[in-house]
């Protein structure tokens, strides 16, 4: 006989029925209420142990954490809180769990505590509904662009080019570090190592993905970039994924649509498939909230945020427009903001992007047309404005609380527009001779943008540490597990 | 006006109607004939040229290869070979293509001249095909897990722990190479790296998998694993995704039942969202096949391996029985193996796993319960047989063509045996501490397999040198673009 989900178990009706659950116990109250769960739904099952029915040896074992296996009749509930239960007829322990070494006992512990046990976190009731979420995001992100005919491209992890700057990389080897190959030089031979020449791990597989696209058409990654940044933060991890669509044919309009829709598409599918998990994260965060004061607390709980985005249509400013209104706001104009804006051209910080959207617009926000000098080399230069000033056709989606979630561009598609800027800004054409021959050969306009995927489960999830939407994360000093 | 997707137009009756399409030229013949294709699907669409309508100028750029847009009224063809056309009535070149520079001309090209220029071998007919398949497996992937309630997780890329002795691994650091920081004693000091200690690249997610498959019952992880070994063949990657599902409460019986479930499903959602596509690739295997000595030619082409892989249940059997039909076959009486099979014990070879499934049961094999000493420490150990052998629960899908695309195993879930094992292994328990938390607290019978991606994708598309199914391939001395 078979084991039944606790998910199925939960919806059924096939009341007086015999069945076989397995899971892990969560609480055992008055020697009779066995609460269980396997994973499959964040609800329990429980379980009711007749007393004197089973051997005292076994119940004394039903410590939290222990794995086991009953087999009982589906009955009705006659207590509060579940509408079915299960009441035992057969009982076996799969595996013990020692209740003064199990880490994890029926009571809140700690995100910093749980962390440092990512591999038991799994475990309890909020990770259990984070990665739930983080699951459905990532399942509606490859559905949304499955029905739209887009290709999913895995560009390499390993990259030979470091040409993107996009920041620094960790290097890739098989040479031994103590005694490295060296040349006639003295220099470390990269001939010697396993490619032939030094490697990075990548930090976008954007460059990758336009090849694709410029033969494919629409395309997206969706893999593991990289950042050997030494940011200790809330924000940032040194392995994140990374979702890279990719259009040719697409204006930097397109782009917006396209973004816009793809964000909508995924935060209704995570509302409409993990309602429990939702639930249980809004109200976890809301009781985080209470322990803060009054104007640290979120402005919107954590349902009306996600409706928020989903229900407004996202406001399109220009960088220029963006300017003008944070130079008038109050916080400005009462030197509120830490970074004052006085003028054209200043890179923008999360304190403005959240003003712009929280306050301001009240709702997301796609800020276009960047100054050129904060942006890359292969965003498409826009004509020169009136007053002379240099921008491209740059977008960014700005969220409440996160501020930026995309970022991305029409890319510059005229072969001596690039090359121009590639040398204005040091980047030797020799080594992007690949990228190039895209705009050699039938050059189109194409467009593209970067969602990271775990801005957007701490987004969805309403948690505010990027370290525990990710299984097991990586930052200085650290690689667990 | 929005540009329309040659693939919708290709199904359109509106016929009269004003289109806008955009793409690249495959061919132009007798100056008025145009063949484009904007990688919405294998065909091209046919574009009528009316003679003297456009300017010559235009004309003579419509080269293979070039960008273009074209609007024009969708009529029925009268011509063979397609069902509708565009009559053009306004032509833009959006980017030219040198005849005597771009590489792609409308001729056969050999894999290896394309693998030289994978960056532009998205553009031909094959190199559409393969990744159009590739897409619909990863996809079809997903949907499997996602359907079945299974969770998706990201298992970490770079590693701290190389436990598992998969293979050679690539080590990840950000020290100077060239002097790197060191100790007292003069060795390489990974407290200075990134990580503060040595770290490399994944071979495998399954150790993770396993941490949350004890929680949260049914995971499945999809991403890049690495192996530095030093092969130059048609059939390793430095770089490769895997797919690695880990089922809680499943035994090896149940992982078979997945595993077989899960083959068959993506194939025959291949078959039904790419029936253009495998029809393509087909004709082209046929012809690849007609160059080849009698003997060597595929015994089934595309199609009909892939049926005989959805109409067959597989046949299950253990390693102690193929041994004995492999000792009796003929090839081995006839001295026709490279290998012959004298004893239990060893490894099989791809020769004696595609026998057994080409020749000998003529169907898909899932041989188990393999001889311990050539498994992996983490496999279950079954009860020692009547000859005193000792065998663990794993087990392999041999596919014909490929041999092993399936590796597999019932976990060894018992703290006390596990950890005995370790030690025989020189596994040291220290680093695994992690690893043995989940035998420690809630232990349970669990199962587990990995699939090779690319494995996968080589088989349902009929090619034969894993490095034209992957975008851009990691091999010794080779990591391009």
């Amino acid at each position: 006989m078979k084991h039944t989900r606790i998910k199925e178990l939960l919806d059924s009706n096939e009341f007086g029925k015999e069945f076989i659950v397995k899971g892990w116990v969560k609480t055992f109250r008055n020697n009779q209420f066995l609460a269980i769960n396997d994973g499959s739904c964040l609800s329990n099952l429980q379980i009711v142990i007749g007393i004197n029915e089973f051997e005292d040896q076994q119940v004394k074992k039903l410590h939290t954490g222990a794995a086991i296996a009953v087999k009982g009749i589906l009955t009705e509930s006659q207590g509060k809180g579940q509408r079915v239960e299960l009441k035992a007829t057969c009982l076996e322990i799969l595996g013990e769990s020692d209740p003064d070494k199990f880490p994890l006992q029926p009571k809140k512990h700690s995100l910093e505590f749980l962390r440092e046990i990512a591999h038991l976190r799994f475990r309890t009731t909020t990770f259990n509904a984070i990665f739930k979420v983080r699951n459905a995001l990532a399942f509606a992100v490859h559905q949304f662009f499955n029905e739209r005919g887009f290709v999913y491209i895995h560009t390499p992890i390993i990259t030979g080019s470091d040409a993107e700057g996009a920041g620094e990389m960790f290097q890739v080897t098989t040479l031994d570090l103590d005694q490295p190959a060296r040349n006639d030089k003295g220099e470390i031979d990269y001939k010697e190592d396993f490619f032939g020449k030094q490697t990075n791990l990548t930090v976008s597989g954007q460059l990758e993905g336009e090849l694709a696209a410029m033969a494919l058409g629409n395309i997206y990654t969706f893999g593991p970039t990289f950042r050997a940044e030494n940011s200790n933060t809330t924000r940032h991890l040194a392995e994140f994924w990374m979702i890279e669509p990719e259009m040719a044919f697409y204006d930097n309009n397109d782009n917006m649509d396209l973004a816009e829709e793809l964000l909508k598409y995924v935060i209704k599918y995570a509302l409409e498939t993990c309602p429990d998990e939702i639930e249980f994260l809004k109200n976890r965060q809301a009781e985080e909230d209470k322990k803060k004061p009054q104007n640290e607390r979120a402005a919107m709980n954590l349902t009306e945020k996600l409706e928020f985005c989903l229900l407004n249509d996202f406001e399109r400013i220009s960088y220029t427009e963006a300017i003008e209104i944070l130079k008038r706001s109050k916080p400005n104009q009462k030197k509120q903001f830490k970074y004052l804006i006085d003028g054209w051209g200043v890179d923008l910080q999360s304190e403005h992007e959240r003003y712009l959207v929280e306050k301001h617009f009240k709702k997301p926000v796609i800020l276009s047309d960047y100054p050129a000098d904060i942006k890359a080399f292969y965003m498409r230069q826009n004509e020169v404005d009136e007053q002379g000033r240099k921008t491209v056709a740059a977008m960014d989606i700005l969220f409440p609380g996160i501020g930026e979630i995309v970022g991305g561009s029409q890319r510059e598609e005229r072969y001596d527009v690039l090359t121009k800027r590639m040398d204005e800004m040091n980047i030797p054409q020799h080594e992007m001779d690949w990228f190039l021959d895209t705009r050699r050969f039938g050059t189109a306009p194409h467009a593209g943008f970067g969602l990271g995927f775990e801005r957007l489960v701490l987004f969805v999830t309403g948690m505010t540490n990027i370290r525990d939407v990710i299984p097991f994360p990586r930052f200085p000093k650290s690689a667990e597990f």
